[in-house]
């Protein structure tokens, strides 16, 4: 039989990278193509003692049904804690725990985009979530980024030409695939902008408690007064991403229509998952945990870093990060990116082609990215000289 | 700030039987109205056990990111399990291993469905599958349910009428709400009927091996020579709900339509959770566990009709269920259905109003749903009672 699939998946074309990703899979290959946390971080031994507790004392709660909005303790906690260290919620917003944050995004953009409507993006941004955006059948707009995030006179452009936009996409801290931080200054400006638009903002923020370098700077929901900002954290990075819990905190009338859209695609988020999150951060040291992670990934970018200026630089050049999972590097004029990656996975290296991450894959784009926390040191410094010595 | 959001969900509209369930969390409220398996029945001991082996053996397998198709070695081994034990699965057929049997309705009809085309489904029938539907604005048909499925000849003149049909839900065994078993010559018209109108069916069966009478009707996907039949399975209510584990076996092109989709909800569903179901079935004596599950139903699905035949017979009657979760019960002629359950809150029981699994919920309906499972024995009783009283 033939099958005729919807026009929602029809346009989702299998990427041209895929091709690359393949070899990743080979025990000899070096992949730098990853998104992956470091696994040295995760509270191993913390997760052991609370399943131990839980399955032995309480197992039913564990075990049965629950509420789609998510575990009430870890609810309330997640409330109280977004508000006190990072002034996020207001008393017009609520809480709902997701299945990653990428499930936050996929909520949020079905419950309010219609096809063919806009979402104003990063170019580049994170492949998955501009995926989720085209299976609702978006149209992708992309504003250059610079490194202190999205060139804003680029977004006003947008803002003011694009049809029927109805949110800006941004991950504002050590974003996917560049590593750029957004200043305040742009932060306050994006905001401005989206509110005098009538625009909605989604904040994808991941990777914000990965800094190990620099001052904090206030996310976009923290300024948020007027109910514009939806905004998307996840234990992924955190604790660990194979447990799957993401949360969304955004006004309370778009939470409900994501509650209702939850409810169909997976009822609630495993319990279990969600009770490690809530006794990791009420009844053990998250602080001293959230210390001991950013020391692991300070001490292992620095060997990336050292590493790529080495064997990289000055021909390939990368921008520097405070913090996150990713460099961006730049190949020097009339090198052809695309080759150079192909040529890279023939020396048993995987690196991600930046035209992954573009709103049109077809653009030109002479940048890869490079992941260096899922790789041993070795393997790390070992791949980044092998990168060197393709030019 | 008003929102407005997507014509998909303001389609959605909150159920009238949504203040009913707000009194079910009222301790000292009775309610007949869950859907949850019975927590007497699920592997405690066995899944602390497992829980502990991995989380001492191999952390990291369970926290990392992993493959959105789902853990290779559950896959592997329900592959041959559902060949073997239920010969489901051809050649042409792959596994996705989903977050509960839910997001396998979810991930189907967004691949296939596009605005206004036809769901043919069972009246009533499962309101969290009508509900996804309606989310992806499928125009619903309902087929009248009789004591052994589906009106055949409805079926036909429906896929003989209705415009753009894309596929048949069904629900073959102890159907919900109805307990409704579809019988071998049904199952075998249906097939033909679909195959011969080019539409695929969407078998949905969360409640196969909860059989504890009769004999077991062999599935409408053990049939399929075709590639026209989408099977939903899922561990909600053999191992436990609250872990999230259910999987489809469908043809391969279409598996890998919903596999982009899952990439962007959730990326992949817990590990520990697909863990669990894994080491279940192939380290422990699942067969003995599926012994002593159907055991505690059979006994409390007689302390249940032993009590509707006391309490509520002749007037009020109720299909006899050889397996699953629910009774549907039928009021006299004249007696107001939404009055009856409202009388019933008022005297502390909660039940389900039958036209909430209709897909046109305004219809007239004189049926109510009741959940054995969830109550104590002693719950049951007295609630039953109560409902006995009222009329």
């Amino acid at each position: 039989m033939s099958y005729q699939f919807s026009d929602r998946v029809q346009s989702l074309k299998p990427s041209a990278i895929r091709e690359i990703f393949k070899y990743a899979a080979d025990p000899d290959v070096v992949s730098l193509s990853a998104g992956n946390p470091a696994p040295e971080a995760f509270p191993v031994k913390e997760i052991a003692e609370i399943s131990n507790e839980i399955l032995k004392n309480r197992p039913v709660d564990a075990l049965q049904y629950s509420v789609t909005e998510g575990y009430p303790p870890l609810r309330e906690y997640l409330t109280g804690y977004m508000k006190k260290e990072h002034n996020i919620g207001r008393s017009f917003d609520s809480i709902l725990i997701t299945s990653g944050a990428s499930q936050a995004m996929d909520l949020f953009t079905k419950s309010i985009l219609n096809e063919g409507d806009t979402v104003i993006c990063e170019a580049p941004s994170f492949i998955g979530s501009l995926n989720t955006f085209r299976s609702f059948k978006a149209h992708l707009c992309g504003v250059p980024m610079e490194p202190d995030g999205m060139n804003m006179d680029a977004l006003e452009k947008a803002l003011n030409e694009e049809k029927n936009v109805k949110f800006i996409y941004t991950i504002p801290n050590f974003q996917n695939p560049t590593g750029v931080t957004m200043s305040a200054e742009k932060r306050r400006r994006m905001y401005r902008l989206a509110k005098e638009h009538g625009v909605l903002i989604l904040e994808d923020n991941p990777y914000g408690d990965l800094r190990f370098e620099g001052n904090h700077i206030e996310a976009v929901k923290s300024l948020d007064e007027d109910g514009i900002v939806v905004y998307a954290g996840t234990f992924s990075k955190v604790i660990a991403p194979g447990i799957r819990v993401g949360y969304c905190i955004a006004p309370k009338e778009i939470i409900q229509k994501m509650v209702v859209c939850k409810q169909g695609e997976d009822v609630h988020t495993t319990i279990w998952s969600q009770m490690v999150c809530y006794e990791m951060m009420a009844h053990h040291d998250f602080d001293a945990h959230l210390r001991r992670l950013k020391e692991i990934y300070r001490k292992k970018a620095k060997v990336a870093s050292d590493a790529l200026d080495r064997f990289l630089a000055p021909k390939i050049t990368y921008l520097p990060i405070q913090g996150g999972l990713f460099f961006w590097c730049t190949l020097p004029d009339g090198v052809n990116m695309m080759d150079y990656c192909k040529k890279a996975v023939q020396k048993k290296v995987c690196v991600v082609p930046g035209n992954a991450f573009l709103t049109d894959e077809t653009q030109p784009c002479s940048s890869f990215r490079i992941n260096y926390t899922t790789p041993t040191d070795e393997k790390l410094v070992k791949g980044i000289k092998i990168l060197g010595s393709i030019l």
